[in-house]
């Protein structure tokens, strides 16, 4: 497409290189851009270039965020005895979306996954066993994704934990709210029927 | 999601103002740029905030571009007298990779849209009507898309081009190649048995 001015050329390009964009959505993003205000697309691009600015790991939790401890940490209403375990930062967002959870998070920003050469040294693992060693932790909750790698990565946090005295849990498994039976996967309904709860 | 750091928030808004992008595609977009390089988020910063700089109208057939005339219309290889008129600049890229069309563009830059309150003044079919006055074009071919409004634009150019000595043509109508008769509107259908060419 060398007839395309090269800025226009250049944001096509910038957008195909995100996950699940290809060519074409790139194209259209980027006229859909073109025909925005010019102070808009401005601030979308200012946005991206101070992204990173200032952004760092809560030194307790591993949080993005802009100071050295993170707002959830930080806040004293929350319950720093139970932490939630979390793969990455967009299931920790997902949890405070849905819950009541009060209590705090650990983000992994990962999970073991020997195809893709990550090791448990390359996840916040041992910030974990750190913060669960310093005492007065009463629960650790797994929820990590229902994965092979997340089973891995549960099963290396409970072995690293053992002797601690600590209660482990984990999500439920069950039949997702809206789901359908019929279409569910043997090892869900195996897990809902054992764990069934009373009307 | 008060506890995300600003900058964040921001990216995520400014994302999922785009077409086609949920809160959640803009999270997940916004949390895979910060596990890029720095530097690679600041280059797609400035691709978008120099989108805009220095992009202009050409002269001759609205194309996008940063000179006075065009790519296309300055090439001299290029036969000036036959000119395809396309909705928008998507249609005229996806036009440029497929055919080896040897004319000349005239990019309207919408359709007629009574709905959506787009008049004929809103759009350049003014300037579609001079070059054709300015005589020595044979060949007017309308890609409009196929849907009411392409067809009530189509009508609009070729009830202004009457008395003019041009041809006018239109895109065939068919089963696209890969398509399925089965699946295939019933118009579709009626256009393609009334269009079709010997073996």
């Amino acid at each position: 497409m060398s007839h395309l001015p090269e800025n226009i050329q250049r944001t096509i390009e910038e957008f195909s290189k995100l996950p699940g964009i290809g060519t074409k959505s790139a194209e259209r993003l980027t006229f859909y851009l073109l025909r925005k205000r010019d102070q808009d697309v401005r601030e979308f691009g200012d946005a991206l270039t101070g992204l990173k600015q200032g952004i760092n790991y809560c030194q307790i939790c591993s949080n993005l965020c802009t100071k050295d401890i993170c707002g959830i940490c930080q806040n004293e209403s929350r319950n720093k005895n139970v932490i939630c375990v979390v793969e990455e930062m967009l299931d920790l967002i997902a949890m405070e979306k849905a819950s009541d959870f009060k209590g705090v998070f650990h983000v992994l920003h990962g999970v073991i996954s020997p195809v893709e050469g990550v090791g448990p040294d390359e996840l916040r693992i041992a910030e974990l066993i750190s913060r669960v060693k310093a005492g007065d932790i009463e629960e650790i909750i797994l929820a990590l994704n229902p994965s092979m790698e997340g089973e891995a990565t549960a099963a290396y946090i409970v072995r690293n934990l053992e002797g601690q005295d600590v209660k482990i849990t984990r999500l439920a498994r069950g039949i997702p709210v809206g789901g359908d039976l019929e279409y569910a996967d043997t090892q869900t309904l195996r897990q809902a029927m054992q764990n069934r709860s009373q009307y």
